[in-house]
């Protein structure tokens, strides 16, 4: 009953600790794909919560419940020909491989690792949640008291205490082009 | 940061009592809008449910979420350029017009109210819950133990006690050309 999909959609699925420069590298690459023409839609997790996930904590269910949506959403504006841009903390391999499992019936799903060592985070800390974690005060907090599950076998991984964002995002933008989804 | 939306996005929002024909007349008009090669997304409320709203109840709070959600996905699709084709009891005005917001910042919102009186939906009963929220079983159950506030200004009003589906899905479509969103 639904016609082919438009061919260009698929999924850049940004993963890493709070503070690792998912946002800022995301919203980066959202607007060079934009700039050229491209129809983005960036699902960040902070925001998406809002309007997927009210009432969502982070527990490991909760979480799982959260990234599933998203992926979910994701699949479907991919497969209506989007380039959707997820930044998610995205914790658990299992639910980042469910997110890619929903994407790629459609279209192409790159999982991007966005890395910082939790120390590195922790000296960032742009939300003040880690100060309050490692206080002992946020439980589920992710890289101080609850896990974060690196993945396995992304298409890129990005080191943020290497590289500056513009060129974390260039990266990003070279590895669409390599693979046919950008020019 | 996002680019000016493909143009043939929009949302047909098909609102009205459980039984009333929501699914069997969307489906018509999805099909139809995809033979002749739109893009074209379902999101039937009861499927959508797996997806978005797991967890969430018939109380007036969560069928407020769910449609808040439902609208939200639909207007970030429509953006995209999809044909969103809505079936969702949604049997409060104030979140049918709040998912229309959301549509409207980005592109037409068609609201469409498939009409059929509780007595006649009560004796189709597809899935035997009338006979049970008629005994009393059921709390939360639209037109019997909940309300439906009746659309104030639908774009079409469909009566499936007089049309078969098949027209009432054509009325659908002979509307959508008439707006200048099929043809």
């Amino acid at each position: 009953m639904i016609p082919d999909a438009p061919s260009s959609g698929y999924t850049v699925w940004f993963t890493g600790l709070s503070g690792a420069g998912k946002t800022t590298v995301s919203r980066l690459v959202a607007a060079e794909l934009a700039r050229s023409g491209v129809h983005v839609e960036v699902l960040d997790g902070d925001v998406v919560r809002t309007h997927l996930s009210k009432g969502l904590g982070f527990s490991k269910e909760d979480r799982d419940t959260n990234i599933e949506r998203i992926g979910w959403v994701a699949s479907r504006l991919a497969r209506a020909g989007t380039a959707v841009v997820v930044a998610a903390i995205s914790p658990y391999e299992a639910s980042r491989r469910r997110a890619r499992e929903l994407t790629e019936a459609f279209a192409p799903f790159l999982e991007v690792h966005v890395r910082a060592s939790v120390e590195e985070c922790a000296r960032r800390d742009p939300k003040g949640l880690y100060a309050r974690a490692l206080a002992g005060e946020l439980a589920d907090f992710t890289g101080v008291s609850a896990p974060y599950e690196e993945p396995l076998t992304p298409e890129l991984m990005l080191d943020t205490e290497l590289d500056e964002p513009e060129a974390s995002a260039g990266r990003v933008i070279k590895m669409l082009g390599a693979r046919g989804l950008f020019r």
